[in-house]
């Protein structure tokens, strides 16, 4: 099977939408895809179920999808709105009686361990508790039948990771969140994947994030298949910012659901 | 005006109700008082709004109970049920332009800045950050009109801290989540509050929560107006338990408001 199915658990900036005590159109859209939870997704394959990142509402994330599988995780950047549903992964060790591998780079790695040290540095008796088995990123590594190739993406004072997934040999997904601009070295990692998922904050420019012009540029340059955006603030209105975007080019939601491949 | 607003914002276990991939007839439940996110309470005076603990679930909880104000923060203890919403605190600093105080026991804060490093340690240059205003607990303590009594209750390998609100020379509110039994000194303090809010886990015993029996034995001696329980887990039904109680004792459901006091 040399397809992968995507889905975006959520697709939101460090605030989420809504915006606590904002009264702005978006904050109070009935729109469902205005409504957005910290970023993260979930990959399914025919032999792994993993996600990147565990956003703060992680725990309802999972409820809303169903999920009931976890074989990994993998781990862009240490910021809160991308980890604080860390300790929810503990499920998933207590239903399959398993240690839950987590894929960092050192310095994302390093990040966890002092947020989640409990987690870490003691051992855990009980089979409900989360039990870490963590994995530092070196290069290209394999997940079942996926392979991952992790690049390196400037997002203010530090890196954050993005993710490359080939399976049967064909460049599925690239999946570059938080980031300032993409390197030449992830385009061409990236490039000619069947869909890219990236970074687009707003139509205002940012310090560590692309913005929509910034971000459709990039993604002219990769040639992707489609092109889905998000970590999407409240500037943004789904729908009437979907209608301005050139053929080819989506605003991700949470929830939406995508297979890549065949 | 000697009263104070209770709002239990959470009332779950470490893993909240619904538990992930469980289908037991507590998390099916179609009755919404067994849905339960991880525990924490709003107080709302006629001077100050304060949370006890900020759950995982805190920035969804403050959108459920339409929470635009904050005027600070007490924390029982780190365990990540209790702290992981705490960075959703930023929104408060935003809308106020102000810093936040937080209290906590030297214990507590030292693991609320080990976990969230990045908003103790470093200078927060925008105001959009969480800035934060740590104060050490030493003994009772104003907020406002309020005084608060911090006690220490066992909790495992940890203590947790319970506390006491007065306002107008009356005892209001006692509030003990987390904890494995009621010291004499902590019974003593909550002697004859209104509102005894407790730590009431299960039917079986459990080495760090107390469980109905305990709690209600302890309740006995604490002699106060009404007793709520909560940190509830999936064995308990709302229904069934609540009609099982005996007359002055009720489970504490999300979104349950009390008043105390007049």
């Amino acid at each position: 099977m040399s397809s992968l199915e995507l889905t975006f658990l959520g697709t939101g900036t460090s605030h989420g939408i809504p915006v606590i005590g904002c009264d702005c159109p978006v904050c109070l859209s009935q729109d469902p895809r205005d409504t957005r939870t910290r970023s993260s997704i979930l990959i399914k394959t025919a032999d792994k179920h993993f996600v990147v990142d565990t956003s703060p509402e992680f725990r309802l994330q999972c409820l809303r999808e169903g999920i009931t599988r976890l074989d990994a995780a993998l781990f862009t950047h240490p910021h809160t709105d991308h980890i604080m549903g860390f300790d929810d992964m503990r499920r998933f060790c207590e239903m399959e009686d398993r240690m839950m591998p987590v894929y960092a780079t050192t310095a994302t790695m390093e990040q966890l361990r002092n947020t989640f040290r409990y987690a870490f540095d003691t051992p855990q008796p009980w089979k409900n508790y989360l039990r870490l088995d963590p994995q530092i990123l070196g290069g290209a590594f394999d997940l079942g039948e996926t392979r991952i190739v992790p690049v390196e993406l400037p997002h203010g004072k530090i890196n954050s990771t993005g993710f490359v997934f080939h399976r049967g040999g064909r460049k599925l997904l690239a999946y570059f969140t938080d980031c300032a601009l993409v390197t030449e070295e992830a385009m061409e990692a990236a490039h000619g994947a069947d869909i890219l998922v990236l970074d687009a904050l707003r139509e205002t420019p940012h310090p560590t994030h692309m913005n929509f012009e910034q971000a459709i540029a990039a993604a002219k340059v990769i040639a992707p298949g489609k092109t889905y955006f998000l970590h999407l603030c409240h500037d943004i209105s789904h729908a009437v910012k979907q209608s301005q975007l050139p053929e080819g080019f989506h605003l991700a939601y949470d929830g939406l659901k995508i297979i890549a491949g065949y």
